[in-house]
């Protein structure tokens, strides 16, 4: 069970030790041995929703009777604890639920993953799905709160519709509004018009009709929300994962500061752009960068190496993956070289299972993309000849 | 003391918790119980730094007698132990020097600073000088060992003086090489010939004279490192903070993701780009969404709302400081206006000491730039007409 608790460590700071330094404006908190995380039961939750702005419940197991997982547990609170600290003055209460012993009080509430983060504001409960440390739940819980300071006064009528949706989907999908008609020139953006920018295109999409009502916006933005190039992460990393595409992912691993890791990137923007009316594609990017401690872990479980641009399908259920290959160093595929290859992938021609049943007979089954041969492109496969 | 051990957490991580998703591709390392990291004496220190591409060593001091220190010094070794099994095929070492036991082989070693991390490869020593977290220190070894990647074969002799260049510098300065025409072409880069970008500059400095030494380049490197505006990263936030000029940084906060942010570092970088002959001038840029943990204590210390951009400078002795007044919603300043307040910075007109002459006296004693008055303008202050 040491096995698991050490597991939590994975991003353990041990930043006091450089704090000897003379020099001033780079402390990290230490904690100051004040409890702040409440133990939310039946007597108390109602008073805890009223008190804050912001109350930011965990939902647990009971406290395990093992050594090794109370540490574990130990740790949980331990984040909590600090990221309250570090929020203090933001009018933000923290608590944990027990499942067991406040069962009642989780089903009130409607806590129902054990294990999850849940953030009450007002009348919504978001459920926070990403990477459970202090930095990344305070980062996340600073969006969630800085979204409240946005409130502009007086605020016309159409305006309230807007501002009642963006409470929807916030943090996650940010909203912005302008009174300002310079401003509204410089994005092309008339008059109680509502713009959806999706990540990485240029051109924004008008929502129709108008006025908008609070719904017609919820829905519009809801049908858009899965962008055609979307980018991995901490702070909803697992809840992208869960949104697969029929059990498999197209991913793409691309360092935006390595040179071709950004000339790999500009190349799926154009793609993304020139399929973004195409509601069966969604890339996952993933910047090995952001995730240090997960690099090595896909270098093993999909054969890759992630100095290097990649491009492949991952099946979600067992992570069985087939990767275009790039091993060329010359050049990266070109955009029209890359929409070959979704194409492919959409239509199943290039698939995980197939991968498992050549895997003998040949190095890389599925790759074409050669710079000087063409035979290595099958000559069986039909062109589909709607590019 | 046990507010000590409890700073360490801030960037603990309890991910295990969502591991019980049914979806394969994103499991964080669970520690295995091996032991890694080598207890380093006289007797094994040869053998190690033999036997290992790269050994990293931490210089500590001896095992405390506290309990709350222990701890501290149990999850130093964890987030090692975690770095080592994580890089594990990296051939990478890890061990631990003890300042007292051990003050013989320190000293054989070249340690010197207690508490600091140093990374031996070949006959080369780095100091890594940043947040000592295992998601940074995993990412800063990554980035040491892929520059192993990048030899090529054959290798003409000039382009050895560079390679052995890049060793000293490696990896906090990136070194890379084309031996392709086109790649040569596009990049306006002459046969032989070494550029160097600085960061956010758009035409890179060419490297007088031809051929090269690696003298030559490190010399060059070395002056040019400072930049005129460069972004603190953890990998080495200390380093960058203690190379202050003169006991101040102008440091701006912009988030890149927000669209005020964005504007201001574009119109930074519009000012690094007037000004990048001047040797004079660094602006720390930091971008609050990388330093989750920081932001609040940042706005307590500098008094200042960092969901909107500022600027300002720091005196790192007693991080006092002051900063342009940018509360006007309407407008961020222009480069112009930006220059103006870097001018009187760097001439000493803006300072931090005569902030707390006129603390009581005026609300904001060095904000000029708004945008309706004129007269907010010192009418004594002298123009210099140098721009």
């Amino acid at each position: 069970m040491l096995q698991i608790w050490l597991s939590l460590l994975s991003g353990l700071c041990l930043r006091l030790v450089f704090l000897c330094s003379a020099e001033e404006g780079l402390e990290f908190p230490n904690f100051d041995g004040k409890d702040r995380v409440l133990d939310i039961n039946e007597r108390n939750y109602k008073k805890a929703l009223k008190r804050y702005d912001l109350l930011c419940l965990f939902y647990h197991e009971p406290l395990p009777a093992n050594k090794g997982l109370q540490k574990r547990f130990q740790m949980t609170e331990l984040v909590l604890e600090l990221t309250a600290q570090v929020l203090e003055d933001k009018d933000i209460g923290f608590g944990m639920v027990d499942s067991q012993k406040d069962s009642k009080v989780a089903k009130k509430l409607g806590l129902e993953e054990v294990g999850s983060l849940y953030v009450f504001k007002d009348d919504r409960v978001i459920e926070f799905d990403g990477e459970l440390s202090a930095d990344t739940l305070v980062e996340f819980l600073l969006d969630v709160i800085c979204h409240q300071c946005l409130s502009v006064s007086p605020v016309p009528s159409d305006f309230k519709a807007f501002q009642e949706a963006s409470e929807r989907f916030q943090p996650y999908i940010k909203f912005f509004a302008t009174f300002d008609k310079s401003v509204a020139k410089h994005l092309s953006l008339k008059m109680n018009e509502v713009n959806f920018y999706e990540p990485f295109m240029e051109e924004p999409a008008i929502l129709p009709g108008r006025p908008l009502s609070e719904m017609d916006i919820v829905e519009f933005v809801t049908q858009h929300r899965r962008a055609t190039l979307r980018k991995l992460r901490a702070e909803n990393m697992f809840e992208t994962w869960e949104d697969d595409m029929d059990g498999i992912h197209i991913v793409a691993f691309a360092e935006e500061e390595d040179p071709d890791g950004y000339e790999f990137l500009e190349i799926l923007k154009d793609v993304a752009r020139d399929n973004t009316n195409n509601p069966e594609l969604s890339i996952v990017w993933i910047d090995p960068d952001d995730f240090p401690l997960l690099t090595t872990y896909w270098e093993k479980t999909f054969k890759l190496d992630l100095f290097r641009p990649q491009i492949g399908v991952v099946n979600v259920t067992d992570a069985d993956s087939v990767w275009l290959d790039m091993s060329n160093d010359e050049d990266l595929p070109t955009a029209e070289e890359l929409e070959d290859w979704i194409e492919d992938v959409l239509s199943g021609r290039v698939n995980t299972e197939d991968d498992d049943e050549f895997a003998d007979d040949q190095d890389n089954p599925d790759s074409y993309i050669t710079e000087d041969s063409d035979e290595s492109r099958d000559p069986d496969e039909e062109d589909d000849g709607d590019d």
